[in-house]
């Protein structure tokens, strides 16, 4: 693939006997992955499923950067409010495409509240000034509790402060092109839109406006981000329903091969750069919510920032049980920084092996070690490079995850695009809130003494 | 237990009936925990482990602030360079404590680069000034590799800027009270240190110098911490072994229950705010590199961010596999940041159940609505509340979950002070390196070609 390069050899026979995959289970799943490839292709071909177009919308390109062009100059910072897809996946680009620490370029600085704490929205008004402050509103549906409540808040403090008309330069809604109150909102106030295509949910959207808006406030280079997901598209789609040929068909069958035949449920994403870790939270939204539906198989994703948690997770990885399959994403190419050689640091034994190298050459040899280690434990881990952490390879690694995730639905047997499963939980928090019509709910959370005990 | 509730009752057969734990299954397993409580004891007794004592170390407190008060007035930040415990635990206390996005009262502001990432590092060096800033560089053997990569560069970065006496008056290391090379080294170059007890292992040091230094340097209670610690710690002993009675026997022996007997091995930690995030983070490295031993059965630990994972796992938890126990975190109060009900996002019928209430009603109506629709599934929560988010009450719950550990670690079978299955991929790290001594490692990582296919 263009910018990446997918080594799943690490899964198979070949490299840990026994626990890997062999050639004929891989001729065996091959038939069902013909099946999802053919599945995934039909949702997108009959307009049901929209992100395999998100690549080719220029119009998405220039309307971003336009209304990023629009905000007032004194703006320094923009504050995307909202919860899920909404947030994960504009955080995923901004951590891996800006130095953290406040250093940067050109570009404003992005923050995400995400969560409805309120010590953290108190925290955000108290340290955003209102007129260097904008807001970018997140929610498809419109209807997104957490969301909404930021806005609610949000608009106030900035009417306070700036005025309607300020208030209104300030704050741009990405939301469905047509339905919802954040819509209908938007119209009646005239705040300044931008569409979540209707066949596009939350999970898919990084690559619509949801993405891009914020990505082009902070100065990125968000056609390359779309230059990138389309190169492995196009890959994706030439390589056909070959398993062996597909990247993200084999990535997706061979993980569920680990969930469904290996007894490995759990997928641990390790980004061996501080830049990629929110790439893997995002990620675990993707596979968690497009995948866990059914009480009999699914897997647990898990992200694990490396090499931090090497003193942290390894020991489990290394010496706990095998129900884990492990990737880990890296760069091919690393910043240069040299750990000096004539200091007093260099000069004691214990640290000498340091002098005059690079900072990368040592995490890149902690990420040698572990592959290897847990290799010589027979424990299944595959490699995902990154030529380098730009916007095209960040395009890339995001689109190569939702195409895997589009074909891993069908393999495990559930529809992707949707989260039945979390209804309740909703309508029960709208209960305990005393939102009129969900009075049966309310009554479900009446509190049942239960037998003592247990109780500290 | 002062400033924490524990309640477990939600593990039990009374609320989720035969998914749950039964009076006589508590009955079965109390001779274990028993013994547990005993051996527990009886490392702390004999001196091996050291935690135990922290919670009576006034003398730390008061070196710790002494040392905060020598720093350089200009001082505004202090990077704490270590990896591991010496990183998550100052960290957890630090996201607790201090108000997000720069707000905060008196203190310093903490940076933790925790990783060998060049990016990371880079980015560090360029954002922090010299003379501003300060390093507190945490290893307690001296030989971890990360934190002496970081010191390497970091020693080299001050002395250009601020000479050799700047950079003393900058450096403090915290390390073993005797051995090791960053001892040595810091006698050699007279920089101010810290100790780390000799019984005390990383992942159980938060309440050492290691974490109370930082904490300091923040402005943080630090004294308060302790006293948390020591009213928990007290409870703790004076409850015995009698796991209906002591909560952290308890959680540590219903915890192995839902993994041994339940077929739940894994541990999901669900903070309901943002603060308490850090606290879930040091809990994995706590539970997984203590307990992560054996191949039969460990528990894998998850942190899980609520509301906002609600947006992203709750799907999984509701409907996937039933191999996960919940523990959900949360503060008792929540700062008051109301949303408006005369505003024209409260006049939209979509939100106007939302006027006039509090934002944090809104996060503990999404907790209790999470906790029913789990239950009602039959799937085990635990909540562990904190009477609000405070030195003392956090002092408590690290605490809490520390003599968990090492509760746990018996009902397991395993040692968990130790971390030996970390050191094969640190050997073959160095290998990796060409670190002399390690040359049989560098022939283990020689590239065997593999027969070809999966990659991509």
């Amino acid at each position: 693939m263009k910018h990446l390069t997918l080594d799943l050899s690490g899964f198979s026979a070949s490299a840990i006997a026994g626990a890997g995959i062999s050639d004929s289970d891989l001729d065996g799943i091959a038939p069902r992955a013909r099946d999802a490839f053919a599945e995934a292709m039909a949702c997108w071909k009959r307009g049901d499923v929209g992100f395999w177009d998100l690549p080719d919308d220029h119009g998405a390109v220039a309307d971003a950067k336009a209304a990023a062009a629009r905000l007032p100059a004194e703006v320094d910072t923009l504050v995307v409010l909202g919860i899920g897809g909404s947030s994960l996946g504009p955080h995923a680009l901004w951590s891996a495409l800006v130095p953290p620490f406040g250093e940067r370029g050109a570009g404003r600085r992005l923050l995400f509240p995400d969560n409805s704490d309120p010590a953290t929205m108190a925290a955000l008004l108290a340290s955003c000034p209102p007129e260097r402050t904008a807001y970018n509103v997140v929610t498809k549906s419109g209807g997104t509790a957490e969301t909404a409540a930021q806005l609610l808040i949000v608009e106030r403090h900035l009417v306070a402060a700036v005025g309607e008309e300020g208030a209104r330069a300030r704050l741009l809604a990405t939301t469905d092109p047509e339905r919802g109150g954040l819509r209908a909102l938007a119209g009646e106030r005239g705040w300044a839109t931008l569409p979540v295509p209707a066949n596009v949910g939350g999970r898919f959207s990084v690559l619509s406006a949801v993405g891009l808006y914020p990505a082009a406030v902070a100065g990125l280079d968000i056609a390359g981000l779309l230059d990138g997901a389309r190169a492995v598209r196009d890959d994706i789609v030439a390589a056909g329903d070959d398993l062996r040929k597909n990247p993200a068909l084999a990535l997706a069958a061979l993980l569920h091969w680990q969930n469904a035949e290996a007894g490995r449920p759990l997928v641990v994403v390790m980004p061996y750069a501080d830049a990629l870790y929110d790439c893997a939270d995002w990620f675990r939204q993707l596979w968690g919510e497009s995948l866990g539906k059914r009480s009999d198989i699914a897997p647990t994703p898990i992200a694990s920032r490396m090499a931090t948690d090497q003193h942290s997770q390894l020991q489990l990885y290394t010496e706990g049980p095998d129900d884990k399959s492990y990737l880990v994403l890296a760069p091919a190419k690393r910043p240069a920084l040299v750990m000096p050689g004539d200091g007093p640091v260099a000069a004691r034994p214990e640290y000498g092996y340091l002098a005059n190298r690079q900072l990368g050459e040592l995490i890149d040899a902690e990420l040698r070690g572990t592959v290897a280690s847990l290799g010589a434990r027979q424990r299944p881990v595959a490699t995902l490079l990154l030529d380098e952490v730009s916007s095209p390879a960040v395009g890339a690694l995001l689109f190569l995850f939702e195409a895997a995730a589009a074909f891993a639905g069908p393999l495990y047997g559930v529809n992707p695009y949707d989260q039945p499963g979390v209804e309740e939980a909703k309508r029960l928090a709208f209960g305990a809130l005393g939102r009129p019509g969900f009075e049966a709910e309310a009554e479900k959370l009446a509190v049942r003494p239960r037998p003592g005990g247990l109780i500290f």
